[in-house]
């Protein structure tokens, strides 16, 4: 085996925490001596050892003069479990095989800087891709501190999400539905806008897998309209914010922190709250990615609050037809065709019936704040 | 090599006559004697000899004891080249392998009894799907009398055909533009709303390909209102018909036909021209196949009117957003999900940077005559 496929399997290993790691990075570690894997290892939550921690361990003895795959650059501070790459030079590894530098700016190259400068030889860049990708919410997280944003959406191949009279359920298949809620026990949050509560009062939990993670859930109501009955509010299955403007009713944030929900007062955007300022909130609080899962006004101004990283968007086989039948991204969308938000980095799969189009937002530059007004966003 | 390799070659033989045949199928013809590919044809046009008779004539005395592989059954019929199968048996063709049955009701299986009866063995169904797919124009139009709809649109991933404003060019890259000029080739008619035409003013020629032959342009324009000086009518790059209600004012009609167009009276449907006796007129014409170009109106129209059997759909990675933005299926659109019409065998492929989503209306049974009025189609 070469360092590729013992990088591969590090990845796999690391990405069985998923969704349970945040705020840290998901890390897998494999020790190889003599050609054979001799401990393996991965980061499992944080507060936990970190996964060369778990493989030295393992490994024990076998680890003096053997090659240690891992996923990430080893960390060089003291944070909750002590830096790891005294751990690696004091269990006597002879190389690091890492995919990739820490990203976070503050360290990066540092526990490479100390291996090296204890004797230990460095091969960097690995698989480099696939970990960022492995990664990519915690490299958003930790290079801007804004949560990593995934605006999924469902519609038919004619671009309706309900038909005019409004009825949605289910444009899409169960293989999607539950692919929803594998990405919802994934990230750390779920976003909706108040409109979605209000016609559909969903839980926004995980129910169609086992074992899954229920979501921070937050709703951006900048009047606070969300009805006291709503189950986000009187479920209790997961934590719940109400995101409102500062002119929220005082009587209704009252009323909603009575009932259990925690009410967080954001500015003011163009249409509704100021989504970005929610995200840089989010942010500070270490949830590093959020799904936004709303209707096409909250998908519109998300695009117009430049906080959408990645798209997931559903097209089930079938025409629903009709020029009021609504659309996923609402808002006054763009007047040129130049002012689209533009995709790239698209893939395609089946997801039982239907198709599932992924896609990264093109970063512009010098675009990093809001669009222009009145463009993709609110009319 | 066995049966399906030598189907395969007669089937790509077949296929390099795209778009040529019309109203005839394409069939491809391949003779083997002793292991080895002695002679191959293909139908090249209607009116000019079949595919076997190709084959055979090059084969000559080579033809005494050999296999014919035929993508369809040899014809019995004296049409304008003489049946097939006297000249099958006449060569001393000793097996002959085929894909498929002839669709036309009144011939079907007659060649392949005939040659039973004159002691040649037969073997049918080789590759019965892929000549099935190959010939979905000649089988529909041969068995309904129906022309093939097919029915394109470009959009952006959220389901728009154009900005708020109206900007739409271009929704879809240069190679996806080219894909449309190569089906217009492919097809014998191309048809759009006059919507379309007072919007855009289209050729509706073959330009992005060489050697491409035009289709034939029809406009759907109950009132008669195409411009005599739009390019349909003036370019005389291809014959142009429109199809007018009869309410349209006769002096329109007798400009229209000045200016060189034909003009064709057909039935009012729920929303302008009625679509389903267009299409049968055409088919009592030998159109056999409607490339269906235009926008919202002329979509939901066709749809609505069951004249729709593919729809090749590009999805741009770009998102236009707006409440407003035209999508590319209008008129009222479905009340409920369950009048959403179906697709099925959904293929998925890229052209350039765009998706292309390839799929069949799925037939429903006791509906091949219109929807629900005012579900899909107009409002």
């Amino acid at each position: 085996m070469d360092h590729e496929s013992y990088m591969r399997r590090a990845l796999a290993l690391a990405r069985r925490a998923e969704g349970q790691t945040s705020p840290n990075p998901m890390v897998g570690a494999v020790i190889v001596k003599d050609g054979t894997i001799v401990s393996e290892g991965w980061h499992h939550r944080a507060g936990t050892p970190h996964a060369e921690i778990h493989a030295l361990n393992q490994a024990g003895d076998l680890a003096k003069g053997a090659t240690l795959y891992v996923t990430l650059e080893p960390c060089s501070h003291y944070g909750r479990t002590g830096p790891c790459v005294q751990a690696v030079v004091q269990a006597g590894i002879s190389r690091v095989v890492a995919a990739m530098t820490d990203p976070n700016p503050l360290v990066a190259g540092q526990g490479f800087k100390f291996l090296r400068e204890n004797g230990v030889e460095v091969i960097e860049g690995v698989l480099a891709a696939e970990a960022a990708q492995l990664n990519e919410v915690f490299i958003k997280w930790i290079t801007t501190k804004m949560p990593f944003g995934i605006l999924k959406t469902a519609m038919s191949l004619d671009g309706k999400i309900a038909t005019y009279t409004g009825h949605s359920q289910w444009i899409t298949g169960l293989p999607a539905r539950t692919r929803v809620h594998e990405w919802r026990s994934k990230y750390d949050a779920v976003l909706v806008g108040v409109g979605t509560v209000l016609a559909d009062n969903p839980e926004l939990t995980v129910r169609l897998i086992t074992n899954g993670k229920n979501p921070l859930r937050i709703v951006a109501d900048s009047l606070a309209r969300t009805p006291l009955n709503a189950k986000v509010i009187t479920d209790g299955k997961a934590p719940t914010i109400i995101a409102v403007a500062p002119e929220a009713p005082a009587d209704r944030i009252a009323a909603l922190k009575a009932g259990g929900a925690e009410v967080v007062q954001v500015a003011r955007g163009p249409d509704g709250i100021d989504l970005r300022s929610l995200f840089a909130y989010l942010g500070s609080r270490s949830i590093t990615s959020v799904l936004i899962e709303g209707g096409g006004a909250i998908g519109a101004s998300a695009l117009a609050a430049n906080v959408v990283d990645k798209v997931h968007w559903f097209i089930a086989p079938k025409i629903i037809g009709g020029r009021s039948a609504p659309g996923p991204i609402g808002g006054m969308g763009a007047e040129f065709l130049e002012q689209a938000v533009q995709l790239e980095d698209t893939t395609i799969e089946y997801i039982g019936d239907d198709l599932l189009v992924t896609a990264y937002v093109k970063k512009r530059e010098g675009r990093d704040v809001y669009r222009t007004c009145g463009r993709i966003g609110p009319s």
